[in-house]
């Protein structure tokens, strides 16, 4: 097989092209730039790929018909919606890593992403590529956003069993700063954000609706999540603390036995009798759970851990490449987290 | 006047010392160490006095009742106990950062510090130093801890004027590594902690307690709050992020009134009408709070930030101090965040 | 006393600002911005001055005149030579923080600032304040870039005794990101920096030529100095590593007496029988220098460190304010390193 | 094949552990522990392997020569020469990562090692595992120190060449704080570090003796280099700037040329015509080495990063494996750098 990939530049595409190189199924990996650009060397873009020869040509429908047989689209949100649209349409295997789809109302994505969204006359079915729960796969995967990947891991447990009370769902999730692309704004900036703690995008993150999709799916009655993002002094990783009330009593062993029974044979989710910290999934596409009861208050602190540019984003796409397939699951997909 | 430092060569003790010499009512501050080692140079304990010769001697009851008007204790848990209860017994003035004598029940004392309290008769009481809520003095002052002090100065101005559901408390604080402390362990090693994010101590805090007792003074509904603590990747700093419900329904706009009214005139916390980052309060004595109302799930979220060495250690030390003697508020406290 | 400051929202004007507010001979600090933009509130600007209701009024020549008695200017390279000269050339007192008078020749300035110098007719002459070692004081003072400031403090004691073999004098110097100031650019981007060390600017930097002004002047036979900068994981401080050959034998006691005796009676610079760590002089003025002879390679190390933002920017500003009018040295001048 | 490791709790063993789990000549890999203590569990005391259930046994010489084909030792200085003797003169195939049999000479190890060495009767040559440059290999390599291994692979080209003016070789080496291991110390404690540079065993460190056994191997009129270490707020990664002269006139052409020919053909070390930011190299196994001559002071300033835990340890330690055993250079080794 040969695969494309658009937005080789930003650091989920870059990812992307490190790992899909060392897949045993792919055979050459086109890259594709802006289509108004002209070719430009990619080791003269990003310094990591200095030992690389690879260009970037610029995006044009016909030219990746004709060279791959599947399109990763690692853009910006407003992007792919504007430049897939024709391969979308003629069904064109695409894994989407950007916001564009993930929404299925109109309405919906204008009010979160702040953009109207391209027409979509739902002839060509989106599926979302939260891969331990997906199983139907349709031509067009939106991979989840990494907010939404490490939430709904921590929650789904107990949100498919219906054991939430649905009114007290409290989610803190903190981030590195790779999570915010490699686009310079005063909040990237080195000296705002060492030694800061920068509490964002309130009640307004655009991963809220996709995060509530899905929620909505395994349990109609949860109106609505609690949820903030804190951006923390660290490149990479994302850790999403979360505060539940159970809607029944549980003791601690049939909170970890059930968890235990959702992950059991996940090789990319598993949940640990003891709280993980961030780094033990950096540099892995793991996520890593840990759920401990409150006996005083009954409140379940869940905390889901995720590598922000891997489960969250690369490495889940190449998850949904891999079972869209019909390859293994694991294939080129990193297990070990970076020491130290 | 003279005071007295036990506890010099801690974060809290160092700290003290350098804003002690810029107060106008202090002629000489004296330093006291162990009692059981000889007398050594400060310089030579902690490079960052390499100007100073000042002298740390052994603390022994008598020297100090003859040197100072106030002994300043900054020493870990159970040593003030230990060291200070023929000072406190005789109602000698003294400032303890420690925790030793902030919980009044033996018990919980006990229970949280995992070390046996030491005998209170009840012949001396203790106050509680909490500053912008206390107004009686006695003579012995527990200083709050950094967590209870960013936590407390949050939820005053919804607790005092019971507007809080009692049971939708949690409190997603997150801290700085200097909040542990100087001495070494495998979770302040560099190597474990750059890039990392830690849970700890889930649900097993000691400031759980102080918290506790205070809130019950405002609302004695309150049965329990949810509390986590969670290591970040920075030196200085605490931040708590609180998600609380209203026992009513409140606008935005009442919201920010009566956080304003509380914070009217209190010089070193301030209520903003946006949600401050860490690096605003670090470097000063500050607490600066926002809260957001979420209309779709009417749980406010409120942010408050603190030095932990200041305002929640030394700070608020000095502060205790001002208005135990009757000093300004304001004197020989920071006001300046570190810029950048 | 009323001052202005020219430039109050970068790093050294609003650190500037918040000390110059506590200077005894000073009543009013006026702001000035851009003279082409309307005025506005600096707590606008600057998160970090929430509590301040000052405004950043338009630079205008006439006003400043009318307002104050000494201008601060703090802007980028380029912007003082363009709105200062009318000031300048009446010989009005002004402290340039910029590097935009360091250099006498225009040639010079086009060279290593890539832009053209604004005319120099040498009726109004110069003053480099390098506050330990200047003396006569004219009416514009440039002050010091970061990288001299701490280089020719550590170089001074053995250039100015030609003591040192002028063809041996390699300076590897580290900075903070602070040093860049506030725009944003790749290399200021946390994901870029963090975790990273970023040699820039290889015999390239804007300090080079000030640094051989200022040496030549010490030993006229020192034709050039091997000058490296490396941008650090941090947002404050500067430490600059020089490696110099003696042209004769020196002992390790003489070595120490030469520094001791140089910085006998200076208040900020201090030499040390040891090598410093940066953060000894982070938050102060200090400037802390150690020196140690290899005795197999009989080449000296020197280490100097200072705050890039204070003895490096607004800091040794305010100490040449003080020398310029006759005030004490270290007034309104920070003297405790942050702990920890 | 089976192989050993022994110390596979140290950075170095974890990362060494988790790479030669993907190395496709390698069946089973035994985990070797403290001689004195029971078995335990691997995830029982490194997080990150929370996965395996693999178990760490204690030492013991018979169970090796039973288990293995090969063992890693990975201990701290002093323990390899300890346990390994009888091995080691039996000829026993052993890679050591410590610094145990680097240097020849007993009282050079004394000198730096602080501690005596073990016998060494010289029956059993040792082989100094300088990948690049080592073609005969013996049945006991020491593997470089992370310092030398920088160093002197950016030494090299001008070295072999006998192009160094021997007086004027000065390294300026910066490392992150893994390379310090993970024991406890002051000066790996978060606070310490964290916005932090500290020079440390300025002229004393212990891999200056294994660099000049190199360098005189080289080029034998060079006496001594000068060196100095600096502890940088990163975790991982090591930088060596060296600043040197040449014996005889080039341009930066000829330099060039002449490390490009040096390293034509190594997979893992490669020269670029620019200068190297260290994130280029962490996470991988490569050294990449830039190189700028300065026409005004003849002085050539080499940068030369790696990652201090794959090339300056356990990645060598692998290509020194595939090289000893024959098998090809690159197995089971990294080289994608991580992104961001």
């Amino acid at each position: 097989m040969n695969i494309g990939i658009l937005g080789v530049t930003g650091y989920g595409g870059s990812v992307l092209y490190q790992l899909m190189q060392q897949h045993p199924h792919v055979d050459t990996i086109y890259l594709y730039g802006n289509p108004d650009k002209p070719a430009q060397k990619l080791s003269e873009v990003v310094d990591q790929f200095y030992l690389e020869d690879t260009m970037i040509t610029p995006f044009d429908v016909t030219t990746v018909c004709q060279q791959v047989d599947c399109l990763f689209s690692a853009t910006s949100a407003g992007v792919a919606k504007e430049l897939l649209e024709p391969l979308f349409k003629e069904g064109f295997p695409i894994i989407d890593l950007s916001g564009d789809f993930r929404l299925t109302s109109e309405a919906s994505y204008q009010k979160w992403y702040n953009k109207p969204h391209a027409h979509l006359d739902g002839s060509v079915p989106v599926t979302y590529g939260l891969t331990e729960f997906t199983t139907d796969y349709t031509t067009y995967i939106a991979n989840p956003g990494c907010y939404a990947t490490a939430t709904l891991l921590g929650l789904a447990p107990l949100a498919q069993e219906k054991k939430l009370d649905p009114n007290f769902i409290v989610v803190d999730a903190k981030s590195g700063v790779s999570g915010a692309g490699k686009s310079l704004s005063t909040s990237s900036h080195f000296s705002f954000i060492d030694e800061n703690l920068w509490p964002y995008k309130l009640n307004q993150h655009q991963h809220i609706p996709e995060i509530m999709n899905q929620l909505k799916k395994w349990d109609e009655h949860i109106p609505a999540i609690q949820f903030t993002t804190t951006l923390v002094p660290l490149h990479r990783g994302l850790m999403a603390t979360m505060y539940v009330k159970l809607n029944q009593e549980m003791t601690q062993v049939q909170l970890d036995h059930l968890f235990e029974q959702t992950y059991q044979t996940t090789p990319f989710v598993h949940y640990l009798n003891r709280i993980p910290s961030l780094k033990e999934v950096v540099g892995t596409n793991h996520c890593v759970i840990g759920a401990v009861l409150n006996e005083t208050t009954q409140i379940v602190t869940i905390v889901s851990v995720i590598d922000n540019l891997l489960k969250g984003a690369a490495g889940q796409a190449i998850q949904n490449f891999n079972q869209m397939f019909g390859f293994e699951e694991t294939l080129a997909l990193p297990v070990f987290a970076q020491l130290p």
